[in-house]
Order: structure tokens, then C-alpha cells, then sequence
């Protein structure tokens, strides 16, 4: 069961042992997943071919092709607003088990919550038994708590916000338009963000849309805090499965 | 107006204009809502209607009908195997929110549990919260457990059975199709069974598709009890939602 990092690449920046990454991959891979020189992680390119990799300045030596059957072809991210109580150890195992890439807890303005390191290494214990239970590949990365204009800068590619009141496009549609269009939705990083109890803020709502994230909507009745992210999850993955 | 309370009646309670209150909703308006005399709530009759009522008493002044838009045009009944320890509990709040019309909770071969009439209570008072906190019109049915082989029987029109092992179709595929074909999925009924802990036995399997139902995956990773049913609600609504 590896505990390795994962990024999407287009099968493009494949060429003869090594990846070439872009300038937001380096980003990525320094500044949020903060792999150093030399260390190791794993490559998807959004067609069922997986490389272990071995971090190499602006690009990754490979060092062999995985084998995967359980895994999705396209790198998942869940940023998450904190909930209250104990919901969020269920947001974790559920999400874990549906199969997302990697979870960013973020503290929005109406999180509460501002969780212990010893809450942290909980929720990773959490995803690596929920991993192994649903008979996943990997380990989903939890990312330390950060907020939300921080969050909201990690993104690229698709990226989109789940807005509870407001006529919103329904997720759904936007993932198979997306798909309809191009018919590449594996080759892209997904990020799905949702809110905390209350929603976001309007503000927060703006900044997301500045930052390109699309508004969505999950149906028309109120999912708590807690269900919204698996409900997402649920329509995402089923989207992706080949 | 969303932001008045709002509370569950039976559709017995309104008469000539007036709601009777029982002594609980009286306690709950008066006592935990802080309600005054002459102060407006919701009350909603969980077969659709919903009015705008005042606080009068031990009664309540139906002042207008609302007009609600949060239900989904299409009847969802959801078979489930019921899962060990308090796990139902959680599984009758998502599928709640999420829009589903009847549980039927089955005792299947791998049933361990034998839910007692308090149990059967409480679900009951979880589905009446979680669909008066979504903003539901409706209150779902929560049937007594039946066997497994007595529930098959109560289905029709759509059902799906799903299976987490197999090399089945996915059900978003199946929906999708079934949409396109005859244009007509909010015009049916959609039974979903999902299975215990270890998933149901062979014989449950075959018995489901002789009653006519088919079998379906929810992905390639094994989800917990408790989490199929609220990824095959996701998908269900999703594609149902108009």
C-alpha cells in the first residue's frame, strides 16, 4: 500500500524515461506536496498508465510503470471547509473509499474548527485503513489545514465550487459536458471544493470564481456539511470509471 | 421566508385552517425554538404541502399554502441490507437529504442485526430531521424490516440490485441509458437495493434478478455498507434532478 503522492501529466510529457513537468506541476509538487530532490512519487496520465517517479528539477526521472485496477484515471482533489464534531472522520473514510487522490481541509469563515496535529495524523490513519479496506492502490494525501485564499491557490485545470442555494448548474451536467466536449476528462486534475455548515460566504464564493473555480449545484435540496463532499465524490468518480 | 422554523404535521393535524398542535410540537415551537404567540413557522404535511402558519395556542393559524421545489419528480424506494452497529442511522439522514422517498431496511443472509421497534422509532425521527433540515417537502417512509425475498416482491418498474464484485455495468450507465431510451426516468418508480457487510450471498443475487432486477456496480473499489446506499442515492437524484 504506498503512501506516494500522485499528480496527473498529459501522456505528452512522457518522452523517452522522463516526465517533463509544467510550471504549475513544479508548483505543485514543491510548494503544496513539498517533495524535495530525489524523492519519489507516482505519474498518472489520465489513460490507465501509471509511472513511479523520482523528483529531478524541472522534470522526474522514471523509474517503472505501475500496475493499477482499482485506481481512477484522473487525479482527484477534495478541499474540504472543516466541519464541527467528529463528521469529518466520515468525510475522510467515504471519500477515501470512493477513490479521491488527495483531501485539503480548509478553515473557511464560518470553520470553527481549528484541528490539533494529533487530528491530522488521525485522519491519515483514517484514509490508509479506509485504502486498504476498499482495496485501493494508494493512499489518499491529507494536506495540513490551510485556508481557503491559500486553498483556493493549489487549483488548477477543472476546478469547482459547491454552492447550496443560487441557480447553479448541477455538477453533474458540467462533468459530462466537460467529457461530451473533449473527451479528456481523465487526463485532468479535478478539484471539488465544499462548504463548511452555513455555506460560504458570498465573498468566499467571489473569490473561488476569481480564482476559476465554476459555482455548481448538488440538487436542489440542503446537504450538510459532511454529506455534500461524498455526494460530489460519488458523481465525480462515476463520471471518471472506464 | 426559508429562514422561518420549520416543523413536520401530520396531514390529520390541519383542519378548517387551524393546525393542531400536538403537546411535543408544542414543546418544540414554545420551548426549544423560542417561539412566542402570534410568531410564524412552517409546517409541512411530508405528502407535499406546506404552509405558512402562527402561533395561536395550542393551535396554529394557517395564514397561506407554500408553494415547494425541492422534491424530485420520481418515486425512490431504497432496499438496504441493514449494516451492523448504529451504522443505519447515518444511512437514513443521507438518503434522506438526498431525496429518497421509501426505505425498506431487509434482513439479508449476512444480517447480524434484528432491529427492535424502538430502533424502527428512531429511524423514523432521524428521517422526519433530515428532511425538515434539507428543506424537504416530503418525509420518507421508513418501512419494518422485512426479509430479504419479501422485499424483492414489493418492487417494480426500475430496480437495480448492486454488487460489488462482478463485471457489471455501472448504474450511472445504466440510468443514462434507461433516460435516453424512453425519455421518461422522472415518470418511474427506481428501487435500489444495496447489500451488507461481505456483500450478498449468490443465491440473493440470482433470487433479485429472477424478481426482474439488474445488477449493477457502484465502481471498482468496495464501499462499506454504509456508504453504497449514499453513492447510489448521489447517482439516482443526479440523473433524476430536473
Amino acid at each position: 500500500m504506498s503512501q506516494l503522492q500522485r499528480i496527473a501529466i498529459a501522456p505528452s510529457q512522457f518522452q523517452q524515461g522522463q516526465i517533463l513537468l509544467t510550471k504549475e506541476q513544479q508548483h505543485y509538487l514543491g510548494r503544496v506536496l513539498r517533495l524535495r530532490e530525489g524523492d519519489r512519487f507516482i505519474a498518472m496520465d489520465g489513460k490507465g498508465k501509471w509511472w513511479l517517479a523520482q523528483l529531478a528539477g524541472e522534470q522526474a526521472q522514471v523509474l517503472e510503470a505501475l500496475l493499477v485496477e482499482t485506481e481512477l484515471p484522473v487525479s482527484i482533489t477534495l478541499m474540504v471547509a472543516l466541519p464541527k464534531g467528529n463528521g469529518f472522520d466520515e468525510v475522510v473514510r467515504c471519500c477515501t473509499e470512493l477513490g479521491v487522490t488527495c483531501i485539503a481541509p480548509v478553515l473557511s469563515d464560518r470553520t470553527l474548527l481549528h484541528p490539533s496535529l494529533q487530528k491530522l495524523e488521525r485522519w491519515r490513519r483514517i484514509a490508509a485503513e479506509a485504502a486498504e479496506q476498499s482495496e485501493r492502490s494508494f493512499v489518499p494525501t491529507i494536506l495540513e489545514p490551510v485556508t481557503f485564499n491559500t486553498g483556493l491557490s493549489f487549483a488548477n485545470s477543472q476546478q469547482y465550487i459547491c454552492v447550496a442555494r443560487g441557480e447553479f448548474p448541477h455538477l453533474k451536467d458540467c462533468l459530462q459536458h466537460k467529457g461530451q466536449r473533449t473527451n479528456d476528462i481523465g487526463q485532468e486534475r479535478i478539484v471539488i471544493a465544499t462548504g463548511p455548515e452555513g455555506g460560504w460566504t458570498t465573498q468566499e464564493i467571489e473569490n473561488a470564481i476569481a480564482f476559476g473555480f465554476q459555482p455548481v449545484s448538488l440538487g436542489r435540496r440542503i446537504l450538510r456539511a459532511v454529506t455534500a463532499p461524498v455526494v460530489a465524490l460519488s458523481l465525480i468518480t462515476a463520471a471518471c470509471e472506464v
